[in-house]
């Protein structure tokens, strides 16, 4: 491929990198890229430059913030008693967009998947542990994936918690809101049923 | 979204800006992005950076390059006498992957559609008029893509140059090799009986 531009099949190599990009769409991103106007751009790699540099993880819950301690484990109207575990920043987002939730967070950067050699030690699980031990936490809620490794990783907290006397309790599983009941899973219809309320 | 820091909720935003990037995989690279080695993320800032400002388009056949003419257009092996007509500098690559064709080309940055608003006059079409009165051209092959857009620019192209006496010829319609017959469209296998040669 001697005429490509050696900057053009950089961008495509290191579009490549990024997950669920593969060679076809890095290079039409590449191409795009190179027809946008330069403002566009620039916002990008700038963009990009500014996420790594004032970013930080928060010390204290380790969500995404630009301040450390972030604005949740600041704000003094939330309740301090509930600590929501979640396994990535994104659940955060997800769960601060439904408006039900006003307690702490704790993000674990993951969960536990053998397969993929993340072990509890790579998570941050001993630093939730600590905070059990200092902060006025009464209740834990593990809100990490309804998959094999997020079942895992919340029986496995469960577990380490349950002896600390903090109430442990993990989100409902049921059927999805707007779902289609013929469309569901059997384990999502069994759980379903087990978690049953009265009307 | 008061949790979302102002770094974060930008790139996400100027990721969604790319083609086939919607909000929920520019989420999804924004936290890999975040979590990935610093290296990497200065690499693909400074890709995007160098791609805007070392690639220009060829001022002779508008294919990108790092040096005006182009290589192609100042390799003394190649064959002078063709051009080959495509529409993005993607399709430049993709023959010469095909090691077939060793003629000049001319990229016209785009088809005409009527619906996206692109007429003739925001193609490099007089660009190639003028290249074929000055160049010592014979031929020109119409490789622009074999949909409805191709071909109406393929065809508005003919009609122009058939008359300075050059000849015009579009690349072979068929079946792709390694397909399946029985999964061809109508079209494709029209235009292979169409086109059937004798063996």
């Amino acid at each position: 491929m001697k005429t490509l531009a050696e900057p053009v099949s950089r961008l495509i190599e290191e579009l490549s990198r990024l997950p669920g990009i593969g060679p076809k769409t890095a290079s039409r991103l590449t191409f795009y890229l190179l027809r946008s106007p330069k403002d566009q751009s620039e916002a990008l790699a700038k963009a990009i430059m500014d996420v790594k540099q004032k970013i930080i993880f928060c010390s204290h819950c380790y969500n995404i913030t630009e301040s450390d301690p972030c604005l949740i484990c600041t704000a003094s109207q939330r309740d301090q008693t509930k600590v929501c575990v979640v396994e990535e920043p994104l659940d955060v987002l997800a769960i601060e967009r439904a408006q039900q939730y006003n307690g702490l967070y704790h993000v674990l950067h993951g969960a536990i998947s053998p397969v993929e050699g993340i072990g509890p030690e790579d998570l941050k699980i001993r630093e939730l542990l600590i905070r059990i031990q200092r902060e006025p936490i009464e209740e834990i809620i593990l809100a990490t994936n309804p998959n094999l490794e997020g079942e895992a990783t919340a029986m496995y907290i469960a577990k380490l918690i349950v002896p600390a006397g903090v109430r442990v309790t993990r989100l409902a599983r049921g059927l999805p809101m707007g779902g289609d009941l013929e469309y569901a899973d059997e384990i999502t219809l069994a759980r379903a049923f087990e978690g049953r309320r009265d009307m």
